[in-house]
């Protein structure tokens, strides 16, 4: 499947240089939210004043690595957690309802299909991923599955007025597949991509370890590959995060990325198609070891800095009101001119 | 005057942190939201469930030393910015507009009055504060009607169900003020204490320097007591602050503080009365140079890292939403228990 994506052209990075230099408040005084507001006004063009009808995609998804040992949580949780979104007293609830963002949850594929729900959708890709360390996490059949259901429901979105996507993901067992997606597409030393996801002890430390190694070593050929890369690695919901970041970049669509998994998902995506990149926003800078030499890699300025390790999105629809301050001092604010300073 | 200040006591440590812990999430997994829920809980007690009515107090003033060159902006620049402010177009408004707070502006003493406006405040103190360097920038009375003005701002927006204000500032030259409270109150040395404000070129950094310097020597009997100290360097919207932190700690409110001059503010209340420590959130480390020690020295965790050296309250209002969600997770969410989950 082809995404065909652009570098977003929402205007010229120098005119909205000067735009927001000439803002009634000295040069830079705004930090991060500067360059956040420069972002989405290249992303939306300057006449979009507004985040519409965002909404907060959360990917579930189940790992055949799980049953290795690699996680103090029962491979059952993810299933148990997807259960909670539906009934909407998780922490994303919360947060989503703070932010006025709505939620859907994609089951990507997770141990048993959950009952028909207005905010589930089901893109099933099976119950759970095979054990990467053995064989292929999955084929490239699914891969492209994944890409189309994303695709499919990004398109939806778009076509409704959402011109912003979070990103949010729950799957037992998926910090020991972005860990080795990060490791196989930067090249970056072990120690520096696998952390303590959920809580670890250091015997499941050393397991999570292995399992990356027998993975990077099983798949070395596939690894040269982005796409085959992700279909060796996993997991069902990255793989269907890397497809709605793909499609959503090709909407010009705003992309709200979360921690350390829905990372390694933008770089996967950046790494098929480099353009992706001006489309996304990085929400928080988590405390899952990979995240900041990661977010180093991409080049990106994360807004918030709170010691996150939840995901599910929490720091995405945390800082999503951030994002609209962005957007509206940008369009709301006079001029030093109006004012008749100069700072 | 005197503040009859309690520490918080809504509910005990251990209670709710057993609170937080138990809720569906891995333990701490919410970095420093969780530690603000806490602050949040202890002060309002574990039956609120949400913030009301909070407002904005914006504290203006003029400073006899900015008619020495501590600022690349001219001293005129205070007023021009209330005008702004009660305008709604500068940086604060947006904030505040999209963070659902109210805003309240106070003269507290700037070179010409304003016309009368609903949202403005006038408790002015004087046209501008003496110069520190040559003689107290206030006398003990004025800063006393300064803290009695703080007190019935405070009391009438508490009578009115607030239970949060949030701080923000406006005043050329008061970095210079604020740095010489640091400096006397903490002893830390000079470098530490004093930063660029605004914006100064090294010309103007050294005569900041050389002013504080010579305040600290002209009233090194003076600097033994908080109060006194404040009465003699400085300036009017700062005292003004100190009274309304006081004021506000005293009917328990919550007290949002914005950035470095804020924060020097909340240092003095702090000294005044240790118990207005518990009242305190800290919305933000800045870019001013003494903010971060500064906030070390009141062993401070700030929600936000975002590079603001703005003023005006703009890392208060926009850590606000944060606060929400805080205290909606507290209250909202899931317990592991009710999931059957151990994490």
């Amino acid at each position: 499947m082809t995404f065909h994506i652009s570098p977003p052209d929402g205007a010229s990075d120098a005119s909205i240089q000067a735009h927001i230099d000439s803002r009634l408040k000295p040069p830079g005084s705004l930090g991060t939210l500067e360059t956040t507001a420069a972002s989405l006004v290249r992303i939306l063009g300057p006449s979009r004043t507004t985040i519409d009808a965002p909404v907060m995609l959360l990917f579930a998804g189940d790992h055949g690595v799980a049953a290795e040992g690699v996680s103090i949580v029962d491979p059952s949780t993810t299933q148990l957690m997807v259960h909670h979104f539906l009934e909407g007293n998780a922490a994303i609830n919360v947060f989503c309802r703070q932010a006025d963002l709505a939620l859907r949850v994609i089951d990507c594929g997770t141990l048993t299909a959950h009952d028909p729900h207005p905010q589930l959708v089901s893109h099933r890709l099976g119950e759970m991923t095979a054990p990467f360390h053995r064989e292929p996490a999955m084929t490239l059949e699914q891969l492209e599955t994944a890409f189309a259901n994303s695709r499919r429901l990004v398109d939806e979105l778009h076509a409704d007025g959402c011109n912003l996507i979070a990103l949010g993901e729950m799957g037992i067992g998926n910090t020991t597949s972005a860990s080795a997606l990060m490791a196989a597409l930067t090249h970056l030393p072990f120690d520096v991509c696998i952390g303590a996801g959920s809580g670890v002890t250091s015997t499941i430390m050393k397991r999570k370890q292995d399992i990356v190694q027998l993975g990077l070593q099983r798949h070395s050929q596939a690894l040269k590959d982005t796409r085959s890369a992700l279909a060796a690695l996993g997991g069902f919901e990255i793989a269907s995060m890397v497809g709605a970041i793909l499609a959503a970049a090709e909407k010009s669509m705003v992309i709200l990325v979360d921690g350390f998994i829905t990372t390694v998902a933008a770089l996967c995506a950046c790494r098929i198609e480099p353009a992706v990149r001006g489309y996304l926003i990085f929400s928080h800078c988590g405390d899952e070891r990979g995240h900041k030499p990661l977010l180093n890699q991409l080049e990106a300025e994360p807004l918030l800095h709170m010691g996150l390790r939840l995901g599910e999105g929490s720091g995405a629809a945390l800082a999503l009101p951030l994002l609209r301050s962005a957007l509206a001092f940008y369009h709301e604010m006079a001029s030093l001119d109006d004012a008749g300073l100069t700072l």
